[in-house]
């Protein structure tokens, strides 16, 4: 989980969110491997050192039933090219067939162009027309207490 | 639950996919009631009739740790225009903040300006450079058997 969090971090400074991640590597370690483990997490390996991940966990679908959804999928920069990426991606999709999901679910940037063009060749398709909507702890708190 | 389903399905049918709704009763029934519940309901009752609901259960942010999505919030038709899903919204908001969240999250058409107004107005932030991708069983069943 260390190395994981690495990844993470080094994603989010990517993204130019490093301090976005409030997760420490105390809460990866409990909610992932504890009575009843919140993630499933698939790491790659290259010469003892992990350079990669995929992190995934159960959803619900009304229509569909239980669903997967791959929340990260993380290689390390300078292990790019590799295939490591598509290693870890395919794991996912044999991991979500295994478990009798009907879906396997997870989101794209609208402008990376050759990542949806990579899932699209796979066999997944990419809905344009859904927007995430997000709430955070200080506006519920807000909300909550509006009369 | 037979109400609930009774919901999911107008739903479908109003969005043209009646079939889509794979569900039955007796999968709500286990999958929501179990030992490991994959979900939380909540419903309206009107004069001792359910006439809304708000599904939703936990995900797991790599930045914010544990999180809530709401997956359906459905009042019939014939009971709109009473505030009965801004009830179930706030209903929603409460639970997460009180399970500790950092996080609650939906999705929504981005065509659907009413709702993106509502949610906007309650402190959400709606993105707009997100796409969901979605793999099914059988593209999945596809997918792994190629070489």
């Amino acid at each position: 989980m260390p190395a994981v969090l690495g990844l993470i971090k080094e994603l989010a400074t990517f993204e130019k969110e490093p301090d976005a991640v409030l997760l420490r590597v105390e809460d990866l370690e409990r909610d992932g491997f504890g009575a009843r483990p919140l993630f499933q997490c698939f790491v790659a390996e290259l010469a003892g050192e992990i350079v990669g991940m995929a992190l995934c966990y159960p959803r619900y679908s009304t229509w569909k039933g239980p669903t997967i959804h791959l929340e990260d999928l993380i290689v390390t920069q300078a292990k790019r090219g590799l295939k490591i990426g598509a290693a870890l991606y395919k794991k996912v999709i044999e991991f979500g067939y295994e478990q009798g999901v009907e879906r396997i679910e997870w989101v794209v940037l609208d402008w990376n162009t050759d990542a949806i063009g990579f899932y699209e060749n796979t066999g997944a398709r990419v809905l344009e027309d859904w927007n995430i909507a997000q709430m955070d702890r200080k506006a519920m708190k807000k909300y909550i207490a509006k009369p």
